[in-house]
């Protein structure tokens, strides 16, 4: 029996990791768990999102996974030490694998990151980012608005750039060479994204660099499946809508997904 | 006393490994390890290969390393099982960080690969790469030349360009999006190679991707040096001529090193 990458998030905004662990690494079989019902985590309490990730984990955890991937900045900036600290399994979040691309990308050393408010005021990136090189120079804005608009599907009008526009405002005339999605849901709103910010800014997807990651760390731990003979079968769990989940699954991922819908004890 | 990160190569080539590893975590100690006294290993037979890197690995182990870095793909094709089966610490070599970017960028399921005879004759890449994904094609290409262009400093003139363009011919029209530097001399000719393969070819640098893999597994590990209160003290070991060795390693780290001659007992 293959044992699972388990991944959640506070919804929908997770399944561009999946999308990016599915294309990255196609022999790796996937448990996904969107909190729909108590989407978004972005204005919560970091104790209220604490307790959220820790539910979840128990849940997860019952599927035996062989790793744990916090798909969502917010959780990641309150909990990943948390569930570090509980579970035997590697656990990775959203926020250092961009970090680590960022820093690896920047010639300028002015680093942009946009995120949740909950994110942004954590002060997450900034701390990871000065805790492995204190000179680089982070300038971070929350965009409230953009995991709304994902969770609703809107995300290819003209309203949906205006408000991106809107958001970004305030940094779009820094002199960044680079700028973090830091909030997994930020990669629907890409072209949006990049349209506003100019093509001379590069976009980290916190989803691609997050997979890559993963790939180093099962690898690194002798764990990353090689066997080829079936294509492994994922399972997806959602707390609120399964209809809404399961258009959303399909557009992103360009597949059907079987999704269940799961109260969990709370 | 911090525990520093050991790095080893045929010859002056892990410099750029070195640099990235020192841009990318400006906090870790470094302890380098040039083999220039019986460069390149490209021509020699595997277990020429595998005998010196173990050599190279019973020397720098001494120094109490959190991590050993293979810094030299021909070393890494051959060793690096062997030296992670040995070691009770991770061991990470260039040619995995570099397959994993390439997954990661490809958008055509071309990817190419140049290295030395020795790593292309040992298919360790078209191995890496198809245990994690089965149906990307990969194309490689011998560039026994560029070695021995590099360690002579060589690699800013007339005649280095027309080499590179010689080498390159077989593989200047594949469709590829991307092409691995599957050896760490050839970030010195990045330049020179892409003037040859054109703009739309992305070049992905083993060195760059590799740092930003031993950033990744420290992490993981818990083993980050976070502190910042003093450069860290790097030390250089060379088997062969210490001058030239310094120049190109002033030239590359834009900095002068203090680089020690070492005779290991062989």
């Amino acid at each position: 029996m293959q044992q699972a990458i388990a991944i959640f998030d506070s919804g929908v905004g997770g399944l561009t990791v999946v999308k990016e662990v599915k294309r990255q690494l196609p022999n790796e079989k996937i448990i996904y768990f969107g909190d729909t019902a108590r989407t978004p985590y972005g204005p919560r309490t970091s104790e209220e999102v604490r307790s959220f990730a820790l539910q979840i984990v128990s849940y997860l955890i019952k599927f035996n996974p062989k790793m744990m991937i916090i798909a969502c900045n917010t959780a990641t900036a309150v909990a990943l030490d948390d569930i570090k600290a509980i579970l035997p399994i590697p656990v990775v979040g959203v926020i250092h694998p961009g970090v680590r691309t960022s820093i690896k990308y920047t010639k300028t050393g002015s680093i942009g990151v946009i995120g949740t408010s909950g994110t942004i005021r954590s002060k997450a990136y900034q701390d990871a980012i000065h805790m492995i090189s204190s000179n680089i120079q982070v300038i971070s804005q929350a965009c409230p608005e953009f995991v709304p608009l994902v969770e609703k599907g809107r995300f290819q009008n003209e309203e949906s750039l205006d408000i991106v526009r809107r958001s970004l405002e305030p940094i779009m005339h820094e002199k960044l060479d680079c700028l973090i999605l830091g909030c997994t849901h930020y990669p629907f709103l890409t072209h949006l994204i990049s349209e506003v910010m100019g093509s001379e800014v590069k976009l980290i997807n916190s989803a691609e660099e997050t997979a890559r990651e993963v790939s180093a760390i099962l690898f690194d731990r002798g764990q990353l499946n090689a066997s080829m003979n079936s294509t492994p079968l994922h399972g997806f769990f959602c707390s609120g809508d399964k209809v809404i989940f399961q258009k959303i699954a399909y557009q992103w991922l360009d597949e059907t997904v079987d999704v269940k819908h799961t109260t969990l004890v709370h």
